[in-house]
């Protein structure tokens, strides 16, 4: 089965020697990291950490939001700490409207990548556009489906400019698995969560465990191992409940949903 | 300016005798209308009722809920009250997952639109897939996008399949613009929302008057309007702000919202 990787995100207040100790105690040879508690644990020292227990980084979390003042700088460093800890994607979250037009801010986005992509090819790091549930489009990402991030893409050469490609934001779209079959090349980071019903008031942490939900997984996973996809498959979660229990639980649950669903899968890599 | 017809559904607790007048005094001569309304009424009553205030019924709201177990009898009955109230189209929510694969669901509406056609035809009442935003896909509609509505509609004339295009469903869809432009003629209904943020606890009720969120609502107009759309434009908002008001307020804001929404349009019919 293709290896797991564990995103922190979904043991959101787990610390980040916990959540290493864990996953090479629980056999989970990858993590997924956000800056956020790289930044507060030490970029050098997450670094150590995370080479001394033989696991690798699969993604960095999070570049983007194109519509800020100071994306360039940020995203810049983004990509800079991506390098050191051996990702080889950053995740870009690529911003809401910021009061612009949906093209406008769109554009902006274009232009935010040709500013960026070579850098990123300078890195060897892939700036990974995920597409978003149009439920964020407004405020968090006006790149909304996967075939309008591809067309951001398609300037640009897969190792500079590819996508996060997360099941929760784009299960109910039909267009997903022929542009998968098409696109196989551009997937930098394949991530796994459930969508839940009813949602919760705050849509942002009402995600579920992988099989939880409404997402048909099987498909999904087929389609991208079937592209050659080589990389590990991450699960990350944002649901508050899981966040309120202990880090150890969260993993152990992470994992058996995984291999469930993966189980599911016809090629499961 | 397009004339206004207001959506029933905007002012989800005012009594039907009293939206009519309320309508007709204020010059709105198009309502929309809901069937559980219209039956608590009477259906020959609400009739008399609007018929003899001068005014016409635009839609009535809603079929669909192909996944039910009666949806046969209670479409071909929507159909049946629709025509007899003279409305258009019968706007069709088009139902969830009820268990099923996305494309096991989606085939079963693509069945059931096969099933009812030669009824809608007979009776001259359009069937109006509305694509709904995303985030209903699981639990209230697996149309979730204009391009997959279209594709339900091809096999049969727009007299018989047609769309519900409500903005607040679609406006985050990059391909929806084109789409409107090349496919005029299966707009059976069109319909005014406003995205608001953040959502609120139960997402069904969280939409704005127009102007009053993230839409940006001329090209919309204008694409749907240059394709000789030339009936008029409904607002409807779930909103449970504007549902615990009276409906003379509901109403009187509804006029001043698609007033200026329509004012910013630079071909507002």
């Amino acid at each position: 089965m293709r290896a797991l990787s564990f995103n922190q995100a979904t043991a959101k207040y787990w610390p980040l020697a916990d959540v290493v100790k864990g996953c090479a105690a629980a056999d989970v040879r990858h993590v997924g990291l956000w800056r956020e508690p790289v930044a507060e644990y030490g970029l050098g020292r997450a670094l150590s950490l995370v080479r001394d227990a033989g696991l690798s980084v699969t993604s960095l979390c999070r570049g983007g939001f194109f519509g800020a003042d100071d994306w360039h700088d940020d995203n810049r460093r983004a990509l800079d700490e991506a390098a050191e800890l051996g990702a080889p994607a950053l995740v870009l979250v690529c911003g809401g409207l910021f009061g612009r037009t949906l093209s406008e801010a769109r554009a902006r986005v274009a232009a935010g990548l040709e500013a960026l992509a070579p850098h990123a090819l300078d890195v060897g790091v892939t700036l990974a556009v995920e597409p978003m549930h149009p439920m964020f489009c407004a405020d968090r990402s006006v790149v909304a489906t996967l075939a309008g991030a591809l067309d951001l893409c398609a300037p640009f050469p897969p190792e500079a400019v590819g996508i996060t490609l997360d099941t929760y934001h784009v299960w109910w779209d039909e267009q997903v698995l022929p542009l998968i079959g098409a696109n196989g090349d551009r997937i930098a980071c394949f991530q796994l969560a459930d969508w839940v019903v009813p949602l919760p008031e705050d849509v942002l942490v009402g995600r579920g465990l992988p099989g939880t939900g409404h997402v048909d997984f099987a498909p999904l996973v087929e389609a991208v191992l079937a592209t050659g996809y080589d990389r590990p498959i991450e699960v990350e979660v944002f649901n508050a409940g899981l966040w309120a229990r202990p880090g150890e639980e969260v993993l152990r649950d992470t994992v058996t949903a995984y291999t469930s669903v993966m189980g599911m899968a016809s090629s499961a890599g």
